[in-house]
């Protein structure tokens, strides 16, 4: 089972904060992340409880990139699923499944929670290896910040159980092969129009397949030799 | 399914009050019964966001007996676990065991919810024909009141409805795939004795993975380019 950080993005709301610390705390998670928050008073610590610690140890910072520093597999919670293909940014899994593949998963996973009215935007949502969304009622599936992050802790909780290790590719290993995938694109003159949404697709894949190391070393070695043939083979025209 | 009734006993802090109607709304609850409720003002409104209605409907009564009428089976939410036999009373299942069960029932179920501090008292756990306990941290395993609600709430929503309604590539678009990214292998001069087992490690990524019929023709679009360009580049040798 990998680490987990909780990370709210420009959360506006002070007691909103505290649950979710509270709620770490329940569900036996420590490591807090604020972008831009909101300021933390009283309200914040009364409904902190004894997650109070946790709330005091938050770190407070300025954008997302610092926020998920040394972070292996981001995880992004949106309230709207889809089933447009064409959105198919925002398609998502449930908790549950999450947390199942979480459970074979090491290093440390971001869990990344939006805005209370706005959610996470698009740039943010392009940042996630995998998206969440918890299934609800479609007349009014927006949940409370701290009820959302509630949900997700205790699935991982629960599944922390049947646990079984596997070594799985490191986020610079990703990383690496996602550079790869763009470059075959590149290589094949892949239309420009539908780039970026295709290495969207591709992140998403990888990330719902959860590679092994072996896997990804596999994986990479068929990209970058398909790259490295059709740059040979041009060098020869 | 049956209907669900939620009955929070004697609950001391409004804004939990009307957290708990927002949640029975994101899950599709509608019935609350408050015994001996804390005056609702404000907070409890602001919290209720779009479950207001449910919070303004709510029944507000003197007693368990009176918030239990109509009830074909009462299951109470107990913090603490046991595995004491002597403490038989308090022995309880998991609220994913509890929506398992659940499901094949009908009628009418109310979901006992005692007070912030105290819980439900023993007379009052004794009129359970069922005991759930939120698995969570040993050293802190007493949520927050609306937190253990949408626990529940989720789990019973989730046994009813968790299929995925995503369209998924079908078996023979997946077997082209497959062969899509065999016949890429053979273009890029594949080392031999590799090629078998690094087909099987593409299978079973895609298949835990899970590819949409969208994610799956975008792959198949970018192998199927890798490979052609290759031969066309060949031709031209």
């Amino acid at each position: 089972m990998p680490t987990v950080r909780v990370v709210l993005v420009e959360p506006k709301n002070e007691g909103n904060v505290g649950a979710v610390a509270r709620s770490m705390r329940n569900f036996g998670a420590e490591d807090l992340v604020l972008v831009n928050p909101c300021r933390l008073g009283a309200e914040a610590r009364r409904r902190a409880m004894r997650g109070i610690e946790i709330l005091e140890a938050a770190r407070k910072v300025g954008d997302l990139d610092a926020a998920l520093k040394d972070t292996d597999f981001v995880a992004g919670t949106s309230g709207v699923d889809t089933e447009s293909e064409k959105r198919f940014a925002r398609i998502s899994v449930t908790p549950r499944d999450f947390a199942s593949r979480l459970a074979k998963m090491d290093g440390r996973v971001s869990l990344l929670f939006g805005r209370e009215d706005f959610g996470l935007l698009d740039e943010e949502l392009r940042r996630c290896d995998l998206l969440i969304t918890i299934p609800a009622s479609s007349e009014y599936p927006i949940l409370n910040l701290s009820h959302a992050v509630t949900i997700l802790l205790y699935e991982l909780l629960a599944a922390g159980a049947m646990q079984h290790r596997r070594r799985e590719a490191s986020g610079m290993e990703k990383e690496k092969l996602h550079e790869a995938f763009k470059s075959l694109l590149a290589e094949t003159n892949y239309p420009a129009h539908k780039r970026a949404r295709t290495q969207v697709m591709f992140r998403r894949l990888i990330g719902r397949a959860v590679p092994s190391k072996w896997e990804f070393h596999a994986l990479m070695g068929v990209i970058q030799r398909a790259t490295k043939r059709i740059q040979r083979l041009e060098r020869k025209d």
